[in-house]
């Protein structure tokens, strides 16, 4: 049976997201490699200066939504008026019906301290308390499974050039949005900008993400409203302690058969007859060593 | 013949750095696992905040030094009279003779466009152009096929609990430090303030990192005047353009035997005899899929 196509996924054969290098390989012998392209986009949230980005700039609104949403910067209230990305400037403008809190609260606390990052990351924990996730969303080892498989057989940049990260929404056991990015974070927020756009209902959906689950990871898929959260990555202290205190169900180390869940195990219902899941060859583990290594720089901080 | 032991490596043992917590496995079986600590350290420049990271806070002074220094915010210039972490407040504040160019500038910005994080971005590439990295320096293959073997068999904290990132500063087939932290960038950092306080000779150093070669990756070499950069993960289009730029020679995809070289190759030396360097074994694969997978979120940007 033909798996149904995603509704968003990446496109390695677009020019603009790699380019073609030489150099020389371990022999000395001259040879020619498809590099990720990164470039730069400055967010603005109105007349704000928001944060510089590499990104390799395949959604660029998405990502500015996204990256608001997720920093708390954007509420659900703040109606948005508009998205407009200048490619020349490398410039992209999220335009709000009123000036939102972060203006406002950015004035005030500028004039003082005179720091937008750490205000930034100071409320991403705001309202985190408040958030609820369905209780009654499950997540099915049968749907992980065949998610992860499909997942790992997408045509995909890292496949073409290496060095980039990705995350998948999912609903069930199908992989409904498939987005990359140089930085984690972007490939996250990206898909909460499509998400806002196209108001998709969070409750029962699953993310996968290549990347570990930090704090940072665990409080964007709550604030996205998103129920579970899988990694083929391993988890920090902080982001385990976070998903317990939100209710999030929180899976890790995700390869082959194996995975690990360190918070909200009771949404797991273990339907698969793991004798007829297989274990990840080794030529599994190069691609996903790697795929792994795509994971990185996330931005400017830390 | 024993290695000589490195001037600072992981202690995996430390308990402050991981914590055991208990969830389930594959097959719904109670199981206990080790994370990684991650804990919020917010950073001044004597009277200005810079920003919050996330860190496993085992050395917050070089952490904070060095972030200073790799962000550019610290001239070689400035005089640094002390560095003071506040354990209980996790606030770390680096102090120096005479206000900085950075805390100026950003009091001017702060009053105009109010981001402290797009100034920082920006002043990255500041003084990029005049860098220069001596030519004469070099790196045998001899040296980088031990310099892996060493790193890779190094007790780690991401042996003992995943979910970290790794570098190492290397002189010839010696790795001198091996530090870790969750933000890939944090454990650059943490290297160029130890080189810092050490006073340390960058000219004849090779620099080891588990992530991507990226512009920022490539930025902090250049500032922390290390002429070669090495990693097991890929390119970014722009890591190679810069490092192009800066004559920085840049090798990635190191793995076993095989690696490539995309910028600087002329200081490369191929003494060694292939016959007798091995492939990475499937084991191998596990390990450094599980190490690379320590990649990821390196701050609050992007």
């Amino acid at each position: 049976m033909e798996a149904p196509p995603l509704l968003v996924q990446p496109d390695p054969s677009d020019p603009r997201l790699t380019r073609r290098v030489s150099g020389v390989d371990h022999t000395g012998a001259l040879v020619e490699a498809s590099v990720t392209v990164e470039r730069p986009l400055t967010l603005y949230l109105n007349g704000q200066e928001v944060v510089t980005m590499m990104t390799i700039l395949d959604l660029p609104e998405d990502l500015a939504l996204g990256y608001l949403l997720n920093q708390n910067m954007l509420k659900r209230g703040d109606r948005v008026t508009g998205v407009e990305y200048d490619d020349d400037l490398g410039v992209v403008v999220v335009r709000t019906e009123a000036r939102t809190d972060f203006e406002t609260k950015l004035r005030k606390k500028t004039l003082t301290s005179g720091c937008a990052q750490g205000t930034a990351f100071g409320d991403l924990l705001e309202d985190f308390e408040s958030a609820r996730l369905p209780a009654e969303a499950e997540v099915r080892t049968s749907w992980l499974y065949r998610l992860l498989h499909r997942i790992n057989t997408l045509p995909t940049l890292y496949l073409e050039a290496g060095a980039i990260h990705g995350c998948a929404l999912c609903e069930r056991d199908r992989p409904l949005v498939y987005m990359e990015d140089v930085g984690r974070h972007n490939a996250v927020d990206k898909i909460a900008g499509w998400m806002f756009r196209h108001d998709t209902a969070p409750g029962d959906k699953i993310f996968y993400t290549t990347g570990r689950l930090t704090s940072e990871m665990v409080i964007k898929t709550v604030r996205m409203g998103i129920p579970v959260l899988v990694s083929r990555s391993g988890f920090t202290a902080w982001g385990v302690e976070l998903a317990r205190q939100a209710g999030l169900t929180l899976i890790g180390r995700c390869k082959g058969r194996r995975f690990l869940a360190l918070a909200g195990q009771d949404r797991i219902v273990f339907d698969a007859d793991l004798r007829y899941v297989e274990e990840e060859s080794a030529k599994h583990w190069r691609k996903n060593s790697r795929e792994a290594e795509a994971a990185g720089s996330d931005g400017a901080a830390g």
